[in-house]
């Protein structure tokens, strides 16, 4: 009897600057074909709202990008996009896809002009006004690798409010100017919001304040000096105060408490925009239960011998809600093996394990500089992701091995 | 009932420039214990006969270093050493372990001064006469990772004998000036020579002469341009010739064929080291059947559930006789599956697939240096060992899976 082919779920993130999930779930069935011809490979490429989301999603759901200039994080026009899914064939509203990376990502600003005082979300709320124009009357706000820290000030701008200073003067663009605002008046916000349903998929770790606020979290990566991390997060403090005065009654549903603009989960998604959309009433939705919808991905992973997941970075960031930790909580739940790829193995990745990943890999061959891992990275990839089935291979041939739990 | 624990074999090579195989045994365990504490672990650090070559043996062997002040490669005095093994206790002749590479290596010569044209073995010669001076009647000499390519002609001179241009002038140092040499006056040598037992500690892949002679094979890489080759390579042939019909004749065993100079498995080893000593009476070895005496390998090798080898680059080298590649013939003999961890996985690592590699896998964990690769290669280590093993176990909670081979 010849026993059954092995089935492999290969359920990656994108690499960050460098392949898009659907690209690294490609290149990691390569390597596996190499070893084992004969698997059955379900590819499951996935995306967490950042950078590739409008894109993945269009493709999945059977839409379309739709290009347009935009403002960028720095203030120049950028060209940008938004996705419509399905049209006439889809019941309900026609939905729009905004990713806020694709056009205030932290890739669009250059490495010089990273000081997230000063960098705008004008643009996504650009974006919301033309999906409207479109039509679309659901429209999903994905989230991550934002290169911006402004409570999500510009995008409320661009849709009609007017943020003023004591003096009345229309606030500047960027977190580090909103220690100065008194006073939003809505009266100006797109009227077409309020028959609107506003979605945003968000990391419900990420919080608006506090000692895990976002300005403390992500601002030194995103260019901030300490002292512009504390300015930072003054402004948002103040921003959520006169956010929850001056438009949250408005947008609040009628019954129920209103949102903590403050600490409620994923306030602080992309630099705090998800506490600016959800003071127009947005609801704010972890992000695994919005992009998943329709992937069918627990019974997927149900059915595989084991899964491969990938990620650009893997750190103590990971378990944090990236997509290999989500996957892995999946599979574990599944009683299904779970190997993550990794093109950085970084402080704190063994944390993994503690979330259902029973190994790692990293896929660099030789010492190299960033710039020539990024730029080889489909390759390298492949090559590894083959490494790693030969040595799983091998221990398919030796009794149980049960390793010790972290 | 309980499974009786995992046996595992750790047999690598040292990490050139920066771990001994000691070290490099002892990393990787450091990684296994992580993940199966109870396994039973055989530490069998290998030598191939360079670098760190004299100081393991003399480990094995209840044997000490000595030191000894002698010319370097390029010239300058330089601090070195040879092994003396066991003393009393051992039956038969003293034995030294004259490390080549501990006088006339490649690390030895600083890299702007890697002019294989102009470096000396005369130091491999100063040592084996202090090994002579302690008394040492059997003389090892190892081979490997020399930075040399004169033949030999420098451990000759230093030894006694007179190498003579056409103008009776001492020929200068270095495989530059082989191509001039007329003459060899043997009448110098040391007499002591004639009462002891030479054997040279060769890859028999490498050869003086031809397509796959050692200045064509290995002088690129030791900094020789390709004009420089080709005065190389015609000075080695000269040498052949001349030692041939000078030296051969006194030394050759007095029945049976003199070996051939020029292509005979091991005259190529150090840049030629291997023809000069041949030319005066020493046996060329297959370095293995030397440097694995008394190790018990193949038995030790056989006990084991797997294998784990390692190498500081893998590549197209390394199926010519490097260790991991003896290890897994070995291995493969006994049906032992084998797993290389490698510093750099370079072109045509997959060859070793073909002599009884089963897997392997590289140990950087992201972007760097070479410098910073080496200087942090033990902890690498580690955390690959302890990674591959992760892997490895989760193989074994999967059926049987066979990978094509190459």
């Amino acid at each position: 009897m010849t026993p059954r082919p092995h089935r492999i779920a290969i359920a990656p993130s994108g690499f960050k600057e460098s392949l898009s999930a659907a690209r690294v779930a490609e290149a990691i069935a390569t390597g596996v074909r190499r070893v084992v011809p004969d698997a059955e490979l379900d590819l499951i490429p996935l995306v967490d709202g950042g950078e590739g989301t409008a894109e993945a999603l269009a493709l999945a759901g059977s839409g379309r990008l739709v290009p347009v200039t935009a403002t960028g994080p720095v203030g120049d026009p950028v060209a940008s996009h938004f996705a419509l899914l399905g049209g006439g064939t889809t019941p309900g509203p026609l939905t729009a896809v905004v990713e806020m990376a694709a056009v205030a990502g932290l890739a669009l600003v250059p490495p010089d002009r990273r000081h997230p005082g000063a960098t705008t979300t004008y643009g996504v709320g650009e974006l919301i006004r033309a999906a409207l124009d479109s039509g679309a009357r659901r429209i999903l706000v994905g989230c991550g690798d934002s290169g911006t820290s402004d409570g999500g000030a510009g995008a409320l701008q661009a849709l009609g409010a007017r943020l003023t200073d004591r003096h009345g003067r229309e606030l500047r663009p960027g977190g580090g100017s909103l220690h100065e605002l008194e006073h939003i008046d809505p009266s100006g916000l797109d009227p077409r919001l309020a028959e609107t349903e506003l979605l945003v998929a968000c990391n419900p770790y990420n919080v608006l304040c506090g000692k895990r606020g976002v300005a403390r979290v992500f601002g030194p990566q995103k260019g901030a000096t300490p002292a512009e991390v504390e300015l930072l997060s003054a402004g948002l403090e103040r921003l959520a105060a006169v956010l929850t005065r001056d438009l949250l009654p408005a947008f609040a549903p009628p019954a129920g408490t209103p949102v903590d603009l403050r600490t409620a989960p994923g306030t602080g998604a992309s630099g705090g925009l998800g506490a600016g959309l959800a003071s127009v009433g947005a609801r704010l939705l972890p992000r695994y239960d919005v992009l998943l919808d329709g992937l069918d991905l627990d019974a997927r992973l149900a059915r595989a011998d084991f899964v491969i997941t990938a990620e650009g970075a893997l750190d103590h960031q990971t378990v944090r809600g990236k997509i290999p930790a989500e996957v892995a909580r999946r599979a574990q739940a599944a009683g299904v093996p779970v190997l993550v790829l990794a093109g950085t193995i970084g402080p704190g990745a063994q944390d993994v394990r503690a979330v259902g990943v029973d190994a790692y890999s990293a896929i660099l061959p030789a010492p190299m500089t960033l710039v020539e891992a990024i730029g080889r990275s489909g390759e390298f990839l492949a090559d590894a992701s083959e490494r790693a089935m030969r040595i799983m291979a091998l221990g398919t041939r030796l009794t149980r091995l049960d390793p010790l739990a972290a």
